[in-house]
C-alpha cells in the first residue's frame, strides 16, 4: 500500500497492527540508531507507551543481544549507538504485548540493512528465547490490515483458530503465515540482503 | 514581525505555533549548548513541558543524532555540550506533539549556526525517520500565526485539507507551505548559510 | 509434556507452578545473558512483577554471586554480560516469592549449559543461604503440573504435610521431593553435564 | 538597608522580590561552589523550591554555561565545582518563574567576585537566550521593596505598564530601571570589578 | 533450637525478635557478599522492609563502615562486594528500627566468618555510634524467643524495667543481657574465632 | 547531663532542641564518616527525615564543603569518605529548617576531631552563607533543655525577643548566646582542639 511502502521504504521500520477501542489500526514501529560521534548509549522508548510494551521493547533487544549474533547482526552496534524505538502518533497512549514481533522486526532490521516488504504487516508476542506467543483481536487485526491493503500477515500459531472468526472475503485476499518463533518472521518480513556479487558486476 | 524577528534574531530559536483555551498562540522553542569547559553533558528540558512534549524532544534529538551528519550538522557538539530546550513561558503548562518540527529546527539552527527566518512559523508531528504526521487545531494555529504578524507557514502535508476552515481573506496573506519530510522544513525556515567566498572577498 | 519440552529445550528456561484466581497453572521463567559486544551489563526484570517477586529474582541472583561458584558455575558471566529475567505472559501480573527456586534454576541452567528436564516443575520461596522456605497452594499447584503431564514436582519440604489435600490419584502419577535447600533443586532438576570424553571419541 | 546590606555583603547573594499571600516580600537567593576537594559536582537546589522555580535555575545555569564566557565569566568553575543555590526561610515553599534574573545575578556575581548592589532589588522571569520575560505583582513588589528600604528596582520591560498603579509616594522614591536583556541586570545590579592597578598601587 | 541451629549454621545470619500483629515472632536475618567476579558493588535490600528498617539496615553498614576495622574486620570487602541483606518471609512486609542490633550483628558475622551463637536472639535499635536504644515490645518478644528455645536474649539497657512484664517462669529459663552499645552484642552473640594455632598442630 | 555527656563523649555528636506534639525536647544529632577502603562515597541521610530537614542538611554540607577550609577543616574528606547523618529515634518523623545549626556542628566536630561540649545545645536555622536564621518554638526548647540538665543554649540573634516568654527561673539557670553567623556556634559548642605539643611532652 502507498502508506506502509512510504513508511518502510528505508530500514528501521516494521508494521504492526493494533486493536483500539474503534476496531483494529496499523501502527509502524520506527527504530534508529544513533551516530557514534554523537554522545551517550542506552535504549530510548517514545510513544506513549505503557508499561508491558515498555517490556516487549526490552524483551526484543535483549533477544537480539543473546541471539542476534546467530542470525549474522552486527550486534555490537548496539552498544556503541544509542537506540531508540518509537511509535508514532507521539499523543496516542499504547500498550500491551503484541508489538514484540514487531519491535524485534524492525530492529533486525536497521541493523541487517533489510527493509521490511511493504506488504508485510505482523503481529505477535515474543519471549526472550524468540517464541511468538498468542494474542488478541486476530479478527480486528486482519480486518484493519485488509484495509489499508497489507496482503501478508504474521500471526502467532497458536491464534491459528482465531482465523475462523475472519470473513472468508477477507482472507481469500491475505496470505497469513502463522509463526512459532521470531526466526520466522524476520526470514519472512525481511527483503533479502543484496546479493554481494552485484557490487562486482560489470 | 517585531517580537519573532527579536526573538529569532540569533541561532537556535525557532517560532511554534500551539492551542490553548483560547485558540492558537505562538511560541518560540529556544535550544543551547553549554560550552564545553562548563561541565557535564546531557539534556535539560524546561518550561512545563508534557510527557508527549518530552518525548517530541527526544525524538527531535534522535534525528539530528542518526541523520543530522547527513544533512552536514556538526552533531558530536552534541555529545561534548549539554543540550538543552526551552520553552518560554515558564510557569505556562505545555503538551502535545505538535512542536516536533520547531524543537527539530531550533536545534539545526543551533548547531548550523543558520538563524530562522523571522517571518516563519511552523507545526508538526515529527517521526523518527523525519517524518511531518498530522496535528489539531490548523485553523487557530494560522488565526495567531497571522495575527503576530508571520507570513510563512509551514504545516503538514496531511493537515492540507484543514486549510478550507481557515477564512480566505487570512490565507490571502499568508504563504503556507504543506510538508510532508522535516528536511523540506530545514529547507524553508533556516537562513542561507553565509556563502563561505564572502569570507576572503577584498 | 509437550509444552514444557519445547520451552525448557534448551539451557535457561525451568518450569514453575503458580496460584491464580482460577485454580494452578505452570509458567515458564526464562533467563538469558547478553553477548559481551551489545553493551551496558545490569539486571532486566520483565513479565509485569510485583516487588515481591522482583525480590526473589535479586535473591536468586545473589545467591548464585555468593554461592555459585562453590557450585561449579561461570559466575563472572554475571559481571560481563547482561542478565535478563522474564516470565510469559508479558501482560499477566505476577507476584509472591514462590518461584524463587525456579528463577535461580532457570539462571543456574543457562550458566551451566544444562537444561532443565522437561518432566520437572518446582515451587518454593529461597533465602539468601539457599534454604527453601515454605509457600502457598500446593495443592493446586500439583493439579495444574498433572494436568500438563509434568511428572517430577520439587516443593519444600516444611510444606510436606500439604500432600494431604492432594487426590490420591494425582500423587500416584506423580513423584514428588520436598527439598530444603537449593541444591537438591538443581541436582534434581538440571539434565547433568554431557561427558567431557564423548567429544574426544573416534 | 541594613539587612539586605549584610545579606549582600559577599559575593553570592541577590536580592528578589517575591508575592506571598500576605502581599510582597523581599527573598534572598544564595549561591555557593563548593571547593574542589571536597567531592563530586553537580547542581544542589534547596529552599522548598516549586518545579517551576527549579526549572528557572536551570535556565539560569545554562544561560551563563553558553554565554558566561563572552561575559568574561570563569564558567569553568561550573564543572569543577559543586553548584548550590538556596533560598532561605527553608521551610516556606516558593515557586514562579520571577526569580529568573535574581538567580542568574546570584550566581554572576558569584563568579564574577562582584557583590551585589545593597540597594538593588530584581524580578524577571529569563529565558534561555537571556531575555527578561513579564511577571506578575509588580505594585505588591515594589511595595514590598520600599518597605525593605531598597532603592533601585530591575524589572522586566514589559511590565512598564504595571507602574501605573503603584502609589506616585512610593514611585518617588525609588529608581526603577525596566530591562530587556540579563546583560542589563548584571550592569546595573553588580558592584564594578575593583581596578587590578590597584593591587600594583605603591 | 533445631531451626535456628540449622539458619545460623554458617556465619551471615543472626536471629532476631520481632512484634507482629499476633504478638512476638522470631525472625532471621541474612546478609551475603557476592564473589568479587560477578560484578558491581553496591547493597541489596530485600524482605519487603519498610522505610523505617531500610534505614536501620543503611546504619548497621555506615556503623561498620566507620567503626568495624577497629573491630578487626575485614571491611574492605563491604567496598569490593556487593552486599545484601535479606529478612524471610519474602512476602511479609516488616518494618521498625528494632532489628538494628540483628542487622549489624549478621553483617558482622559474615565479615568476621565467626557464626552467631545459636541459642542467642536479640532486638534492638542501632545508633549510628553504636549505641542500644529502647524498642517496643519486650514482653511479646521474650515469649517468642522462649517459645522457640532461645536461651540467651539481649535486649537494649533502657528497656531493663520491661522486664517485670515478663511471667517469672520465663525468665527463669532465660539468660537476658541488657546492653548498651552495639560492640557487647557482638562479643555476646559471635562464637569466638577458632583458635588460629589449631592449624598448625600436628 | 548523663545523657548528652555519654552522647557527645566523642567527636560527630551534636545536641539539638525540637519542638514535638507534646512540647520540647532533646534530640542528638550524629555524623560518621566511612572509612576509605569501605567503599562508594556520598551522603546518607536516616532518622526518617523531611524535605526540609533533608534540605538542611545539604546546605551544612555546602556550608562546610565551601567554607570550611577557611576554617581550618580537612574538607578534603568529605570527598573521600561517605558521609552518614543521622538523626535517633529511628522511627520518629522528623522534620523542619532548625536543626540546621546542629548538623553544622556535628559535622564539624566529626571533621575537626573536637567534641561538641556536653552542657551546650542548640537550634537554629543555618542558610548557605552561615547566617543563623530565626526559627519557633523557643520557649518549650529552652524549657526541654532545662529539663535535660543542659547549661548553654545557642540561639538565633533574632529569636531574642522570645526570651522573654520563659520564666526567668528557668533563664536564670541557663546561659543563652544569641548568635547570628554559625562560625559563632562552632566556636562556642567545639571543645578546644587539643594542645599539640602535649603529644611532645616528655
Ligand atoms: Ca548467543
Ligand atoms: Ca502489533
Ligand atoms: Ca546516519
Ligand atoms: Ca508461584
Ligand atoms: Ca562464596
Ligand atoms: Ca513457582
Ligand atoms: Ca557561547
Ligand atoms: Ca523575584
Ligand atoms: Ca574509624
Ligand atoms: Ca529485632
Ligand atoms: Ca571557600
Ligand atoms: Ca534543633
Amino acid at each position: 500500500t502507498p502508506e506502509s511502502a512510504e513508511r518502510t521504504a528505508l530500514p528501521g521500520v516494521a508494521t504492526g497492527l493494533a486493536v483500539t477501542g474503534a476496531g483494529g489500526d496499523v501502527l509502524f514501529i520506527e527504530a534508529s540508531l544513533a551516530d557514534k560521534e554523537t554522545g551517550p548509549t542506552g535504549v530510548t522508548l517514545t510513544g506513549q507507551l505503557g508499561d508491558v510494551m515498555k517490556e516487549s521493547a526490552q524483551i526484543a533487544l535483549s533477544y537480539l543481544r543473546s541471539h542476534g549474533a546467530e542470525l549474522g547482526l552486527p550486534v555490537g552496534d548496539l552498544a556503541e549507538r544509542n537506540t531508540h524505538i518509537h511509535v508514532p502518533a507521539g499523543a496516542v497512549p499504547k500498550d500491551g504485548p503484541s508489538a514484540g514481533v514487531t519491535m524485534t522486526t524492525a530492529l533486525a532490521s536497521l541493523l541487517s540493512g533489510r527493509p521490511v516488504r511493504s506488504e508485510v504487516a505482523m503481529t505477535g508476542e515474543v519471549s526472550l528465547t524468540g517464541r511468538v506467543l498468542p494474542i488478541g483481536g486476530v479478527k480486528q487485526k486482519l480486518l484493519a490490515a485488509h484495509r489499508a491493503g497489507l496482503t501478508t500477515i504474521l500471526i502467532p500459531k497458536r491464534n491459528g483458530p482465531d482465523l475462523e472468526d475472519v470473513p472468508a472475503s477477507v482472507l481469500a485476499e491475505l496470505t497469513v503465515h502463522p509463526v512459532s518463533d521470531v526466526r520466522e518472521v524476520l526470514d519472512l518480513a525481511l527483503v533479502p540482503a543484496q546479493v554481494e556479487t552485484r557490487q562486482y558486476a560489470a
